[in-house]
């Protein structure tokens, strides 16, 4: 899944370059981050990408090892539901038996060898006819995430634990995320599936039966000259629907796979950079900028061109982006705000900004 | 007075382009204000300049209305006893009963007209034979200027109160800052002088004999081809000395003119920002610069280029300067440290930024 934006680490991603796109994290994007983390496990070929048009030119660029025919192109987006619907069904006419992994392409993961395992030991359980989602074990009572609360632990020769899927939660206010912070049986929503193809399609049958009959039609004209048109009309009908609220919570057999040490992140706004980053011994993080600091400290310094020397005084706690058009100065506990920024620009249509 | 850097205001300031030639309040360089307020007083022909070599073309340029020969170049800074001494020892072979007023082209002050009339009230008690001073009434206990403290009010039919002077003090600690403001009879030194040049040299012959006879040799082949030689070599054996120290301590007959609500500032550093612009509602400052704001407060933006958007979040007390090659982000507070970083930067010997 590598459609989307994320307006809050504007004013680096744009409309243009989202992101995915954008090597926020050092030299690679997150895109070329996440597709060499599935390369370690599946051949570039048994990779699909599902986007939109405006990206996939930049996609294709940045990793020209996935081939052509594997890029899935939405008219427009339709939620997480309809991208998942319409890679299982291509998948499904590919291999009929295949299992299949969904990863988004913006999210950061330390821990590679650990991601191999547990994603080899879901493919495991999702043989078994399962729908199977790695849930992140918590670090601090967030509001950001959907939670996933345990059920009893499923049997079988696992190499790390697996459970069964009591309840999916919708990102929850302070008090309740502390509870279950504390509970010891819910895990964040993270937003990885594993699955067999005929068991996605079967519940996208069952509980959004016009979606599925959509990507049905689309497969079914996938290698013809009718792909386009059948798409576009298709699509349009579509409403949008997230994969967690159209099918998860009320699927069948659902089982969740604790990831404590993954490192994962959703790099979703400026301050999860500190968790992604390593600090220096000031908590001061520089990435491509030249950065000259005197009494500042946990300060993350973000530009785009490192000719240009960044000097913070007396800073604590904040944020420095420096795209080239735009300079960002904000309070890392406030970086939230940022979307509300993209907003204002929204509606004075300052759009060489957005 | 024309010459110097000004450090603090880095990185706007530069040694190629220092502060007296910037725009820092807006539109005029703070050189164009001070000559356009001496314009008010004497014609362009009367004006002075004294200045280092290569900071004289973008003056002329900057100011065309004041004549090439009133250009006094010092082949290299010698204090301003120096400058002083030079500017009065040539202004007497034009007009022996001339009065001069000595001023630096860095100072902000904001209201003209007082200024006008407190120099017309100098000139008057400067044909009396006094050295006179604009002493600034101090605002706040100031640990960076020096102080006059008055004696006894001169008689005479002057517009404004005037006081012999008891004594000139070095920069004070923060203690005695304190007493010195809650004395109210200590004024803030200015550098800003008015004397008659026969008694201004007098002065200088008495207490510094060398330099008198090193600018008399000058003036006396001022108007020959032998200008640039002698000046050379008089300059070289010439020791650096403050005007303050060199002569005023010491001078005969001193008067103070204290000046409250002239609006003036040295614009020493970028926290002196905030005294002499105008903030919003919020205290925020922006000066050339597109600023939007988000939760901030008491933040100055300047930037050389006005097509950046610059965006604050949560910030309060913050400088943001933006130099093209540099980025400053700086708690207002600490300011001064400016100086450090541009110290750092020599040692460093990476001359582009300085």
């Amino acid at each position: 899944m590598a459609g989307g934006g994320g307006t809050r680490l504007w004013p680096l991603s744009r409309k243009e370059k989202p992101k995915q796109l954008l090597p926020l994290l050092g030299k690679e994007t997150l895109f070329q981050s996440t597709v060499a983390r599935l390369e370690a496990l599946f051949p570039p070929e048994r990779i699909l990408v599902v986007t939109v048009a405006e990206q996939a030119r930049e996609m294709k660029e940045q990793v020209p090892s996935i081939p052509e025919e594997n890029y899935l192109i939405e008219p427009a987006p339709r939620g997480t539901a309809s991208v998942v619907a319409l890679a299982a069904s291509v998948l499904r006419k590919r291999d009929p038996q295949a299992v299949m992994t969904i990863q988004t392409a913006d999210h950061h993961i330390r821990d590679g060898n650990l991601f191999n395992n547990l994603i080899s030991t879901a493919f495991e359980v999702a043989e078994k006819e399962y729908l199977v989602t790695l849930g992140i074990t918590p670090t601090f009572p967030s509001t950001g995430y959907g939670y996933i609360q345990q059920g009893h632990a499923l049997s079988g020769d696992y190499k790390y634990p697996v459970y069964t899927v009591k309840r999916f939660k919708e990102k929850p206010d302070e008090a309740t995320a502390q509870l279950l912070l504390q509970s010891g049986d819910h895990s964040w929503n993270s937003g990885m599936f594993i699955w067999r193809v005929d068991v996605i399609l079967a519940e996208i049958e069952r509980q959004m039966p016009e979606l599925f009959s959509a990507v049905t039609e689309i497969s079914s004209v996938w290698n013809t000259p009718q792909r386009d048109e059948v798409l576009r009309s298709q699509w349009d009908g579509l409403k949008s629907e997230t994969i967690d609220y159209g099918i998860m919570e009320k699927a069948g057999k659902v089982a969740v796979l604790p990831a404590g040490g993954l490192g994962w992140s959703d790099v979703g706004s400026w301050d999860s950079l500190f968790e992604v980053l390593l600090p220096d011994a000031d908590g001061n993080i520089a990435v491509n900028a030249q950065h000259m600091e005197v009494d500042s400290h946990h300060t993350l310094v973000y530009s785009v061109n490192d000719q240009r020397l960044v000097v913070t005084i007396g800073m604590d706690g904040v944020v420095v982006v420096d795209s080239g058009d735009v300079l960002l100065v904000c309070k890392t506990d406030q970086a939230q705000k940022v979307r509300d920024v993209v907003e204002r620009l929204r509606k004075q249509k300052k759009d060489e900004y957005l």
